[in-house]
């Protein structure tokens, strides 16, 4: 269970000539086990900027060390932007990314700019009522089409997705999205924001959010929220994965 | 009035080989200014490390700018971990440091290490109950003598300091310390921090508080909290400095 602070970061997904968070994950790891270069699954593959408190990576090794062993040596390989806050043996069909069952998102939104919140959180012009936020979130509830907030250059797969919860609380110095659902197509929960505060402008927030997932148009949908926002907090698995 | 993330300056004041938040401020005033160099006086001398959202910094120039035109000037020449938030015309004998009646520090506390949050939060062990921390707390309030919690190196100057409000309320990710005094002795909200701990451990905590000042003995209060879950939140002015 890995945490890290993505603004450095260009994403999680290993690239030849980028940081990235794999990329540093896997090269502690391959420390860590003393063999060649280590190779592992994440849950998420978070874009460039996005922060992850509960993303979830799985590998496998021929190793004498127990699951416990692992966050204290590989913390100690890794930079200060990575954290690992757990690891657990799993069965041998583990795959964190395959076995996920839900995720959950939070977008974190400012009421103004502030220089600490602000490396995680949004501060988009102009403000909206939480309540009207609120009433288009709960919309997004179901299990329904989201072609409409599928970002371009999307991976092809079904644009339906289940959304457990979409709620809008109140968070230090302004609002936060949490968003779980059974998967995510590419910057939906970014495109989320973007439409919720397009549509928490309208008379009827939820009839106006309603209206942007029926068109299955991306052009009706809101902007795409920056990636900073976004947090990817907790990654969920059937109880039995556990070894 | 001034925002900073204080992880990469090596704290307030001005050093002749240090990256400082008064001396970045200076350089980017001095090419508004398009004099020589620029010289601010800011109201809290923080420390490395040390954070603000509401930082005060005065000077006196012959400009024909209006005070609003400074912060986007400022901002477009400043690095992205200084903001400036606003900017006001004084009467002549305005001075950021001695014109204020009263500056407000947190410190928040994390109830875990967290990778975001962390940046500008500690996370103690062992946790202390909320209700013993506020306890603790709240006998810091009045007007006393702190030599207890007055760290080494200080300036001289008189060791009583009137704390208006000494709090611990319920933070995003654990709990935060609000403090509002006349003035501050060095490391004093660290300092306090610090003993807090130790005082809410204390069968009555707001006795063993007591006790701590009563002693005037820096050994026997608490360690220094760190640097970074420290921020300068506020500077309080009568209103008649305003120009």
């Amino acid at each position: 269970v890995i945490a890290y602070d993505g603004t450095a970061f260009h994403g999680w997904q290993r690239q030849p000539r980028h940081r990235t968070v794999q990329g540093v994950l896997e090269v502690a790891l391959g420390e860590v086990l003393g063999g060649g270069p280590a190779r592992v699954m994440g849950a998420g593959r978070t874009d460039a900027g996005v922060h992850a408190r509960g993303q979830v990576a799985s590998f496998s090794a021929p190793t004498r060390l127990p699951a416990a062993a692992f966050p204290p040596l590989l913390e100690r390989r890794l930079p200060p932007d990575v954290r690992v806050r757990d690891a657990f043996e799993a069965i041998p069909s583990f795959d964190a990314r395959r076995s996920a069952r839900a995720r959950r998102y939070a977008y974190r939104l400012l009421h103004e700019d502030d220089v600490l919140l602000g490396r995680f959180a949004w501060a988009p012009r102009p403000r909206r009522p939480a309540e009207a936020l609120e009433r288009a979130a709960r919309a997004l509830e179901g299990t329904r089409d989201f072609s409409a907030l599928r970002g371009a250059g999307a991976t092809p797969g079904t644009p339906v997705c289940r959304v457990m919860r979409a709620s809008v609380s109140v968070w230090e110095g302004g609002l936060r999205l949490d968003v779980i659902a059974d998967h995510f197509l590419y910057h939906m929960v970014r495109n989320m924001v973007g439409s919720l505060l397009a549509a928490a402008a309208a008379p009827d927030p939820a009839e106006a959010m309603r209206a942007i997932l029926a068109s299955r148009d991306r052009s009706r949908a809101g902007v795409t929220a920056p990636a900073h926002g976004l947090t990817l907090e907790q990654v969920y698995y059937p109880a039995e994965v556990r070894a």
